[in-house]
């Protein structure tokens, strides 16, 4: 007599990945009353999920209920069963992951939690899955902060962006996210918000570099709205729209990730400032910082457009050029305004 | 034979005022080789910086040269001597004190670190100067942040903004402050940059409102940047003309106010939040939130453009109306975008 399925795909949802951000998401949806199919690339995180309903390694505070979550270490048949796939993966292992994919993904609609540049292909993930999957754009939808995972996990009150060329889909997508602690937006911004959300990791690393060093209060409030003024100039050189820069996808998501203690792009920038290598601190981090992997594509496009962009300049500089973070500095705070 | 006295009046300068930002100001000053005549409102506070070099209330670490600085507690007197007059003074006091100067001040170059609306005038200080002691806004210069007065006292790299209709005498106020810890910047966006310098100030007050209330991380970001939205409204409706809000005197003094632990008027409003009455407030802060005086003069100008900014009207509502902070700021969080 139980004709009704939890798992009916009518009601699920995909999503791909294991980090803080698809924990995150995975959240939302079942507290939105939806059945999640969840993939977890490591089998022994995801025996763990299934075991005790919580991930082993982020927002450990989290508990799924049982009949909301179905946990899975097969990608192709997590993507067959349902129509709409959340990626939430870091950029930098997403081409290895979607290698292995058999199935036809050209019907699907994919929500982007990936926030980066894919670094084999120096492409978004909507230009990839386009140009190899033929998932046409409008069947793809971004999901921008500002939002750390971490406040999420403690249902503290977020908006998300929710970025396509195609509002139909991305109102469908705002139906999945039903929950009073995270309130909606649409903007049909996609190449500018892809952008603001890959820049906004650069100059956390550069807020981060300033804090290692020993600036203070008063000079990071220069360094991250000069931050901003060079996001409007490179924005507007990829794509010179009309833009309110102030909405939260913008200017907060640069704010929340420059200002909070939870950012990795701002600890990889303080280890920076206070001397250690870039190969240190990666040996030394749990997680990635998403503005490592996007300074060097970004860095060809900037030169491309002969963007003048200081603050990006000098973490490049440091970042891959060995130029001590001092002296970079020092040359910085002659440019900014 | 000691024919250059240091209290020549080509290298001093006036200060009136006693509070942290003056007293950072006799810093920058007395360090950049002026000699300072510093006028000190209440005797006992003038007797004890006589006495140790050092401000008994502010910025306590600082200790001045002895054959830098002249204090005194006579006013016309002190401005009597000085070509060059800084006046860093709560905008609350300014009117009463400036009502007892009984020498002629229109040859004199003022410099305004008062930032706030005069409450009996509803005047800036430089138009209340022009009107009163017949001061022309050519002889007049305001010193923008983003700064704390604390970090000029640790000598953290600062950037000022020298904002005046004449550029000239901006230049000779920079070669005034010529050290190694301030950078100067100049503007002649006078009207914008008072009201900016206003304007964050309540800003602050709300993010201090939502600290307070128990509201995370991601949703500071996003008032933070809607209240940069509702700035860039207010100043453009107030005078129309193309201004880079993202350099520092705009978005700069607005992030180091409301992110800074350091800011009076973010305190003013995490007690707001946290259920305190105003009254309850002025009777325990030492400080006083320069924001709470501008909300009446900026909300009739705000009503009389008829602009929409609603952070401002649910700060200007909890403080001036008795609306319950979490009931306004419950209604807010569905006008940020």
């Amino acid at each position: 007599l139980k004709l009704i399925k939890p798992w009916a795909p009518k009601d699920s949802i995909a999503v791909i990945g294991s980090g803080s951000w698809a924990t995150a998401l995975v959240k939302i949806f079942t507290d939105s009353k939806l059945f999640v199919h969840w993939y977890i690339h490591r089998e022994e995180d995801a025996i763990y999920i299934k075991k005790y309903l919580k991930n082993p390694k982020y927002l450990t505070s989290v508990k799924f209920k049982r009949n909301r979550i179905k946990v899975s270490h097969n990608l192709n048949e997590t993507l067959n069963i349902c129509l709409w796939v959340v990626f939430a993966i870091p950029s930098a292992f997403i081409e290895s992951i979607l290698k292995t994919i058999e199935i036809d993904l050209s019907k699907k609609i994919i929500v982007s939690g990936v926030k980066g540049i894919l670094p084999q292909s120096n492409k978004h993930l909507g230009d990839f899955l386009r140009d190899e999957f033929n998932i046409p754009l409008s069947q793809f939808i971004l999901i921008a902060g500002p939002t750390h995972a971490e406040e999420i996990a403690l249902e503290r009150l977020s908006y998300l962006t929710l970025v396509s060329e195609n509002e139909s889909i991305a109102a469908q997508l705002q139906t999945k996210l039903n929950v009073p602690y995270v309130q909606c937006h649409y903007s049909g911004d996609l190449l500018g918000i892809e952008y603001a959300s890959i820049l906004k990791n650069i100059y956390a690393i550069a807020s981060g570099i300033a804090f290692g060093l020993g600036y203070g209060d008063n000079f990071q409030s220069v360094l991250i709205s000069n931050s901003m003024g060079e996001m409007e100039r490179f924005l507007y050189a990829l794509n010179p729209i009309e833009r309110s820069l102030t909405k939260s996808a913008y200017l907060g998501d640069l704010l929340v990730t420059a200002y909070s203690a939870f950012s990795r792009n701002r600890r990889f920038g303080t280890l920076l400032g206070r001397g250690y290598t870039v190969k240190g601190i990666q040996s030394e981090m749990q997680m990635i910082a998403e503005g490592f992997f996007a300074l060097k594509p970004l860095y060809l496009l900037a030169q491309n457009q002969k963007l003048s962009l200081p603050i990006f300049s000098t973490v490049y500089g440091i970042v891959h050029e060995g130029l001590p973070a001092k002296k970079g500095f020092k040359w910085l705070t002659k440019k900014l305004v």
